[in-house]
């Protein structure tokens, strides 16, 4: 039997919103079982409507994170973040940049939420080829607007500490959530990422160096990540690129 | 002068995102300047377009909050209401329900984004005559799919503890948010929310139970409220309305 400490779940065929949780957790060392990967969806499926069952307090939607001694579970990607980083002691020590690398992450999920609405802007539950004018439109519009206008802002933000990471000498889920931001938009805006990756420097160091923590070449290189695929947030399709 | 402790930024002219802080101040009794609507919302711009030249740590977008003995500034609804329940002792005082009301606020969170997109799906910088008949889907899904979602999760939620409020008798950032979230979309969806409120009894009863607390119907009453509006996150299109 496993000894790790945690559960996570989250759907097996897609990195997601999960991906942001793996990235942490490679560099911090923390171990886990991946469910849903070991099982199938269906055993995902079958744990949250246990979850409802049972009437306690549950997730709304995977990710989440189970603590197996306690059964303690918690979900939303950013708030699983800043619960490892208290748990498991790898804050700054200093309040208020915390608070600012949550704040981070915060605004990280409202643009990953935007890379969605990207190919899915009218319905998540229609499908893309369904919505396609509609997504020509908004990947548009967030490539032109959006990508600028965060990404501007979080090479401002990196700019406060000297350092490769958002606080600075320390990498946080900040920065393994800008790494996997900046490979989901290579991936999804091949195009417009190489037109625009030179404006943004410091968001570019950051990536290179979470990529050379301890525990990410290996998880990268290992089966465990999961390739990007067109079932995910960050999806390619040529007709939403360009630059 | 003002003896407020804080300073809240926020656009003048509508609720927006502002609104869920405003609604936890008032039944919490803090004080606070409402900087943009003493002013005006170019006074908002000045003050963002500042901290950018400053060089230190600066919100992405209002709402933000500015502690105003220390100058401490943050932003993000979710992480600005978690922040005052901690500063104002204002929690549960029983971390793992905390943490259950954060999961939850940042859950409210992702529905009034998508709220938003019901009359913006393709961008917020087009208008929305310019994306009607996506935003005509989006509402759809919106009011047959989500809706029921997100309001059957909450209902769950809230049968967890007994009492009126999330966490049982205790008021919290989750209710006013609640309240707000009812609010909203009765004034958006005013068919939709008739048809199925009589399915949510105990989201009703949070409702009712916020607008009793003590500062909450003087707060409402008040020109501090601002009218929902369609320059809001909220916004009442006759045709995006139905059953």
């Amino acid at each position: 039997m496993s000894s790790a400490p945690y559960d996570l779940w989250y759907w097996p065929s897609i990195q997601g919103r999960g991906e942001f949780v793996r990235l942490f957790m490679a560099p911090a060392g923390i171990d886990y079982r991946d469910r849903a990967r070991d099982l199938d969806a269906q055993a995902l499926v079958e744990d949250m409507e246990e979850r409802e069952e049972r009437g306690g307090f549950a997730p709304y939607a995977p990710p989440y994170l189970v603590e197996r001694d306690s059964g303690f579970t918690i979900a939303q990607a950013a708030h699983i973040l800043t619960w490892l980083t208290d748990r498991h002691d790898l804050g700054t020590g200093e309040m208020e940049t915390d608070l600012h690398l949550i704040q981070l992450q915060l605004t990280i999920t409202d643009i990953v939420a935007e890379v969605h609405g990207t190919h899915h802007p009218m319905a998540s539950s229609l499908y893309y080829d369904d919505q396609k004018e509609a997504a020509a439109q908004a990947a548009k519009a967030f490539r032109e607007e959006r990508i600028p206008k965060y990404f501007s802002y979080f090479e401002r933000a990196y700019g406060v500490h000297p350092g490769p990471f958002a606080a600075g000498g320390k990498w946080s889920h900040v920065d393994t959530s800008i790494f996997q931001l900046v490979e989901g938009l290579r991936y999804a805006f091949p195009q417009r990422m190489a037109a625009i990756e030179g404006d943004y420097l410091a968001l570019m160091d950051a990536r290179d160096a979470v990529a050379n923590l301890g525990g990410v070449a290996s998880y990268l290189d290992s089966e465990r990540r999961i390739p990007f695929n067109e079932d995910g947030i960050f999806r390619h399709y040529e007709e939403l690129d360009g630059q």
